[in-house]
């Protein structure tokens, strides 16, 4: 069993993150989580505060001389602009005269349309929507991308298991059907500026971002994750709570802005009929194949040995620049919403955030599966489980 | 926290389920379950089988005089056809002779494309999809109906919460933009032969099923889970696996058959610009309003007051009479797949048991946030959550 | 992970339990349950009520044939005198004049000190304590046992592991040092009235319950759980509820009426100094040994392949025929205790209940230590595993 | 739900710990932290190391302006050792001719009998004890000490509830019956050289102290954690692990040393007759009330309003100056333990840890009854519960 927090807020000091339950002996360092994070601040669409974003990784626990020592991992990712926000996000008291003279400390009470500010305030109780988007703020997820990396790392060293992904669909931009990344194409990907592996569709995608920046409107999109070298029987159609297609599905719609999420084909798969839905199986060079991978590499809750495919659609960022109409709590009038500084379009950097959780999702089923303390006793088990398989 | 595990086969004496964590107080009897499982049993497009199910509830533990009593909840729904398997399917060892004799005992070894048959033979080792097919069958969700029936009626005595479905879509029939049923809709949609809100649209599903069953193939489709009266504020936006939209995504992921889920306009939203994608905030009537509901009653993460929206697609189903291309893997030859009875299109019945899903998700969020051992209690802190709330 | 939830009323129709997470292919049936659950109702000192249960057991989900089948199994545990109790414990709403009748309906107002009634009603806000005593009775553990005799096949199938138990102290009455039961041991101690595994003290500890019976008194007394054939290495020192230890004391603490638990010499290992409390190592026969095991197997948090030893002390029944003072809650006024019909000494059928929790614990413990899904895979790992150690 | 995890080694560059799911509004600050940590540096017997830990504690996340906001907090300990272990316990990868030259980085093959350093060897395959007990040290208990500092702080703002603790026995000097402190004495029993609530005893406690230092020995003892102001109502009889007592059980013996731990008068109470072992209930002032605490404030696995008493018995440290027996497991000679610098006796600051661990659980056991989001939330339907409380 995998678990794992994070902690942080957008402008404290830093954001924390513990994972608990890998094994000893994974080979992973610094430097991995920095490429992740790095690869998180790319992309055609960002704002101004992402080329700040420094991410100033350090592995503070579980990992010494590059090897995980089968203890919890703890991560830290600091906050380059922490200086400027010292007084204000300071845990301890501070002065009310000191406080009085900062304008950043001014109540936020224009909540914006369809970010957690409205209903967070009402759970919580604050009158000010500040402690909440210090939180809900997508600059957390520079902490799971953290942790993903570290789940990739184990995942590729015990099962040969690849994560990669693509930006599939811009607003109405949408990649043609079958483009389908490869184990080794995410750096190639990387270089395109939405993350997209079709040219001709990367040019139309920027150009509608172009269009959105230009009107003070911002822009969702849809992302697929593709996983390489998955053994059959992650997961299991036992109990509802097992199956890997239910994590995912709920790990991906745990990212700030997701509306959906699809696995393999998704909604087109509800469109069509039962003959041509499924994947038929044959036999083909010796071994049982499948002549499609319209399940996205999922038959009843398990993986089944294919590519597995699972897409997110994000909502466009909501903050707009060309603000949305809202109420300011604090006088019960009609106001403005909220605008800060943020990104036009968030999809090509949310990639490496799906690819974190899916990661982190599926070392955990294969953690539920192998078992094993260290790398080598998991891989062990892998190994003699697929040597093991009569159906193959 | 709520706990809940369901067990039971297809073919086997009866399905169990636990529900822990429900306060005492709340009243419920086994007519509720009866209703939901009667509804379950409804819908043009069920195969021979549905008709025989008779589905004999009992609630075996934890509610006394129609009341809940604090401790875990036992339900069991017997199988009225269980003399006709009691041997293929009985717990203790029998006679291999005997067994011998009985054609229901024969291994399957055609996997169904697209259904758990073959990863799970390969996850657990069997030769036979017997034991596979018989937990992953669609049969296992009248357990979890059940226990919906019971978080239902909680939600209804201590929050005044309705939750109620249509189907809006069946393969590629699809019904209008803003048909979105009224808290009390659910007896006269239950009368619709596709559970379709709108009456035209209805029409057209049924001659597509009907156009199907002819054609020995099979059908998938979209149903809409809407709930009334949930307060600002369940779920939260302070971690990924907090979140509501997340724990939705993964319960109506975790039924059989589902490949996609939306939360609200879902993947609708992906299209828009943010200028139109989100809900603006207004003061009407004395009360902060939102002028739309596009976010489907949720932002970021948390239930924000509005009508909560959640869709999920379902698969056509993997049995298709008109069977499709498999492997033998007993003489791995080429073959086609088990067909066993089974309906044209299951998408009707499905929508009871999202509801369900939905129930079970809200009553724990609900928990979690109110507290409570008993319905006066629960009932009691949402009361004074509700007055206290100083943005309304 | 095993997750499993029992429910049920002590004169309900039946109690109900789930377990879920084992993998297929373990052998068991229902006439293992009924000896676990037979030998749980022997015991010099039991009360009238144990001689009427018979425990129909069944196995009603996920064991096919004498094997499980990897998905969840149900259990259930029938209550022989449910006719009596058919009226007052119904699950639906009764007629209030035929309830009016029923003398065993009669609110139960006079809380007995030591028991669940007095806090139980005020958490769940009752006036009555049948509601709490119904599920807080020792009864459930019945429940317990029938899944700890599933938990005990599957450690003996994948580990060969045997879990067995005697009573250490009845009352004053208590075993001399270094009694230390063998892996076989269980029948015999079976056959002692108070499952001592000491002549001498088992003669001892029938007349000190005879001496209390006769004054209308209860006994309490401590058990010892015994394991043979742990490998080094379930549980973890990583993190607190990782511990072994932490999990065995939770779950013995977790069995009604038990006070205290402790591991290996326990209490008496505080009293001693460290150069005499800890288990020194020595290589003999070419294998590491340690010459003691008052650690009871358990270092660090870690079994380390030395005989485990886990003790769980039980304080009298609270229900005590020489009654205690007590409040009417109805009345106000001063009361002697509600007396129900109960054992003078629970000691000796507890143990049966103390090994059904440490053995679900172990498996849970060895689960995640070696994972599988089938018998034949965990036991694969686990071999695997032994025959890497380097240091042995 | 309360999560938490703690990450860190003991000569690691900091502890890092998240708890996640406290209220918002609850009045918490670095000074808070402090306290309990350098309560948790007192205590005649503590060694060398002990007074150059400086603990430099921060809030990094969760906390703003001395208040929680609702989502996890983080808080690090600093090592102010760090600069002479930074390439030892580098997580990066170091040069081998670096370390080479490094002697505190040479494998350490001389498991100490009583830790973790054997089995976690072999549990996580390695031939160096360094790992296991970096990890295993009771270093880590610092971070539990801090996240109980914010435990303590909800429960008291909450509940009115106070957690306190003394040393009830050091090796074979024990407290007399009968010395329970009030909800104010910690900064009292802190000035104690052995946190001894009896002065007579505390005298004769540091003199075996002394005498087991002169003899290059170490000794263990017992704790008692007492509890002041709880409600009726915390835990639950209805499933096991809800028990309260069950949940106090895991995490006292979740620490380190820990090898017994008893409720009320625990193990005593098993050699009570039941007419003298329970809590009589009478009415006086107006109100029912126990005329004892035998219990220790817990009855069926609730809290039942009287004073909480648990004990938690720790053993002697296992690093014994005179060291003991093992093996070399790199030549598979006979050799003597490692013997780190240590202290002679941890119990006394023991003490504070097992508060943190108790103030925790109950922290979450409250959450689990009252929910709420805010600390006036939480303290409102708390409140409301006790004025609705029929029976009191």
């Amino acid at each position: 069993m995998l678990r794992w927090l994070t902690a942080g807020e957008s402008h404290g000091p830093q954001l924390t993150a513990i994972l608990e339950g890998l094994p000893a002996g994974v080979a992973v360092q610094t430097s991995d989580l920095d490429l992740d994070l790095a690869r998180r601040r790319l992309g055609h669409g960002r704002g101004a505060r992402m080329s700040f974003e420094q991410d100033e990784v350090g592995l503070t626990g579980g990992v010494r001389h590059g090897r995980t020592q089968g203890g919890p991992i703890a991560v830290q990712v600091g906050n380059t602009e922490w200086p400027k926000w010292q007084t204000v996000m300071a845990s301890d008291p501070v002065d009310a005269d000191i406080l009085a003279g900062q304008a950043r400390n001014a109540p936020l009470t224009r909540p914006r349309p369809g970010h957690a500010d409205l209903p967070g305030m009402q759970k919580y109780g604050f009158d000010d929507a500040r402690p909440v988007l210090e939180r809900a703020s997508a600059r957390e997820t520079a902490a799971r991308v953290a942790l993903g990396a570290i789940a990739r790392a184990f995942l590729r060293q015990a099962l040969d298991v690849e994560v990669v992904s693509h930006v599939v669909a811009i607003g109405p931009v949408v990649v043609p059907d079958g483009v389908v990344p490869g184990p080794g194409d995410n750096p190639l990907i990387d270089q395109d500026p939405v993350r997209c592996a079709d040219p001709a569709t990367s040019a139309a995608m920027v150009a509608e971002i172009d269009d959105v920046r230009k009107n003070g409107d911002t822009l969702g999109g849809v992302i697929e994750v593709v996983v390489h070298g998955l053994p059959p029987g992650l997961g299991s159609h036992v109990h509802w709570d097992r199956r890997l297609d239910s994590r995912l599905a709920g790990a991906l719609m745990g990212v700030q802005s997701v509306k959906a999420v699809e696995v393999g084909d998704g909604l087109e798969t509800a469109r069509r009929r039962g003959s041509v839905a499924h994947d038929e199986i044959v036999l083909a060079d010796g071994r049982v194949q499948r002549l499609s991978d319209r399940a996205g590499g999922i038959e009843g809750g398990m993986s089944n040995g294919d590519v597995l495919r699972v897409r997110a659609a994000m909502k466009p960022i909501s903050t707009v620049p060309r603000a949305l109409a809202t109420v300011d709590v604090a006088t019960r009038e009609a106001a403005v919403a909220i605008n800060q500084r943020s990104d036009a379009c968030a999809v090509p950097r949310g990639s490496v955030v799906m690819e974190a959780m899916v990661a982190l999702v599926l070392a955990d089923a294969a953690l539920e599966k192998f078992g094993g303390d260290s790398l080598p006793e998991t891989r062990r088990n892998a190994r003699a489980y697929l040597d093991a398989l009569t159906i193959r």
